[in-house]
């Protein structure tokens, strides 16, 4: 046990001396942020990445580690050096200020609110979060002007489209500004007396419920109940302290009610993320150097072929796109309308001629927003000829 | 420009000293495995990984790096740490040798290549691989005793179950020995002279079309067709040499093959994964204090309820099940047999006692396999609670 202890006190001192190095790191990346801005330079240059990233997993096998081990810590490391230098592009364009009034679905530490965190994380001191009990009243508080942003989740890999927030975008004249992805692992949560067998009625958010359908295929005996939020669904296990009640709900959430986790990562698949949206009335600015993507909504003709010729406009310019997604006109039953994903700068020259092409195709074009794109795409080795999409 | 040369230049050199770090950290961690292992102790204790990383998400802040930063690199390094643990148990356990002899599909870096090298990065010196042409190939070529182990994909996060495999597994009495899984980003491979516009017909395995449905409805001019492997796919678009047929295989075989990629990443998720299983024609011991799973094949009664029976048993004794699939039994048309997967090795005394009942409710009851599980789960700070499952 004593020779344990020494390895383990050894092994968190190289931890710390580990952390100063990365810390000096940053600081470093951050310079050749600066740099890259002041130049007009682009962020990644996936040669120099491929370059360095070739050293070291030489260096790596000369001192006992394997390739893949030396390239897994270093995407991490340089992941981590993209996305601030990304950021501190985005601060310079649209000079950030220190706080930002934010609405989102739940209370504090709903996912919603771990997302807007991770997405502020190197740009933003601090956020006044107003929290809502939908996500209509989400949208309301940024569209009467009582919050500068608000946040929505639009799609689960689990449970797919949350078509809801996809009406509300066409419904609201609102921009979207940004993007975030989690990683949702839900856990069932419960009085302190309550065990898996005392259970019998979950709450929670439809979305988190059908992420977790799974569980309730293999306990028949519980039955779920939709609530507004994963908080709401919280507060009232925690108000009735009644054990055979629980709520799905994040782990962090648990943690600050003070109620139990029962079990944890009930979702069907474990790797389970959201992407939510940033929503503003006003633009962002997204500088020609960082990684962007457009958002937009179509009216197409009443023709067969008349969608299949946007996606050729898409095609034509080689620009990619992530997300298709149709829904019925609210005031023209049988037609349908497009809300399409796709990557590219509207202040690009060949975006903007997309544009004009499809507006030339369609009975009505409205782009709801050009934002940073989420995804860092790792540099790969031994890859000379990959047409990088950033 | 000179300045920026000089930044990358210092980052270079902060990485080598990182790395530096990082070896000493896996050395000081394989004396820990050594040390655990002689006084059979577990080798996560998550109380010690929390201090751990509240400790450096404190001295992280001091020096100005997010909490959340410091949890993802270290979350990185802690699972490599506790996988070249497991697996140092596993080889002690097992006498693994310098070099194994293994059966899998497709040819030099195929998918399956990759996860059997991924698979035995810390505990096998050489891999002398056998390629086959099918999955059923791979079970016969270790059924025969030609090899020592197969490895075979058995699902995939976007496209579902491969049943051909579960009847493989149900067919042949071979045990399984361990799992792994893949993140598998599919390219869009052709000669040098073709283009997304010039291509007219792509080839690939069956699973890889499925995961890139998406890419086929974008392009609708694109015909698909399935061949053995992405491997046999690649091979063909090699010989034929026409700028009118792409194949889809892996960013690596890609390379090797000296062909060019079209499109990188045209899976339909990001996220998509593959989980391949180790076959052998014997057991592995598996060691108490490594997380396990178990795999087993039952048939029912013919009564409504019997699966349900076979569930509460799990449940009873808090076995946590990761996987269900039902098959129609060849020889009794219209009656099911069940493939199940659960947390556990059949070591201890509890997943004993779970056997002996299951076998006293079903009509058939087959142990297919006990095996080392791939997931490491990360610890989390603020919890207390949380009932680990391993």
């Amino acid at each position: 046990m004593q020779q344990l202890q020494e390895l383990r006190q050894k092994i968190g001192e190289l931890d710390s001396e580990l952390l100063a190095i990365f810390a000096k790191r940053r600081q470093l990346s951050q310079q050749v942020a600066e740099n890259k801005y002041a130049h007009n330079r682009n962020i990644r240059d996936h040669e120099q990445e491929k370059r360095l990233l070739e050293v070291l997993t030489q260096q790596g096998l000369k001192i006992g580690i394997p390739e893949n081990t030396t390239l897994s810590l270093f995407h991490n490391i340089i992941e981590d050096s993209v996305r601030s230098q990304y950021d501190y592009f985005l601060k310079q364009a649209n000079r950030y200020r220190k706080s930002i009034d934010i609405a989102l679905l739940g209370e504090a530490h709903s996912y919603s609110h771990m997302a807007a965190q991770n997405h502020f994380t190197n740009t933003v001191q601090s956020l006044n979060t107003t929290f809502c009990s939908s996500f209509m009243d989400v949208f309301k508080q940024v569209a009467d002007g009582h919050v500068e942003l608000g946040l929505v989740p639009i799609e689960n890999t689990t449970s797919g489209n949350i078509i809801e927030v996809f009406d509300l975008l066409i419904e609201h004249d609102l921009k979207i500004v940004g993007e975030e992805k989690l990683k949702v692992k839900h856990c069932l949560i419960g009085t302190h007396n309550a065990t898996l067998e005392s259970i019998k009625d979950v709450y929670s958010h439809p979305q988190a419920i059908a992420q977790c359908k799974n569980f309730f295929s293999r306990n028949p005996k519980i039955n779920s109940h939709y609530r507004n939020s994963t908080s709401s669904a919280l507060s009232m296990v925690k108000e009735y302290q009644n054990p055979s009640i629980a709520a799905i709900a994040s782990e962090m959430a648990a943690q600050k009610s003070g109620l139990k986790i029962i079990d944890y990562g009930i979702n069907n698949y474990q790797e389970n993320y959201t992407r939510f949206l940033l929503i503003s009335r006003t633009d962002i600015q997204v500088p020609k150097t960082v990684p962007a993507k457009t958002s937009i909504l179509l009216h197409t003709h009443q023709e067969t072929g008349s969608l299949l010729e946007c996606l050729h406009v898409l095609k034509q310019h080689k620009v990619n796109m992530s997300k298709l997604e149709s829904r019925p006109i609210p005031t023209k039953p049988w037609q349908e309308m497009f809300y399409i994903d796709f990557d590219g700068n509207i202040s690009h020259a060949n975006i903007q001629k997309v544009l004009e092409k499809l507006a030339a195709v369609t009975t009505h074009l409205q782009v709801l927003g050009c934002y940073p794109k989420h995804d860092v795409i790792a540099t790969h080795l031994n890859s000379d000829s990959i047409n990088y999409k950033l």
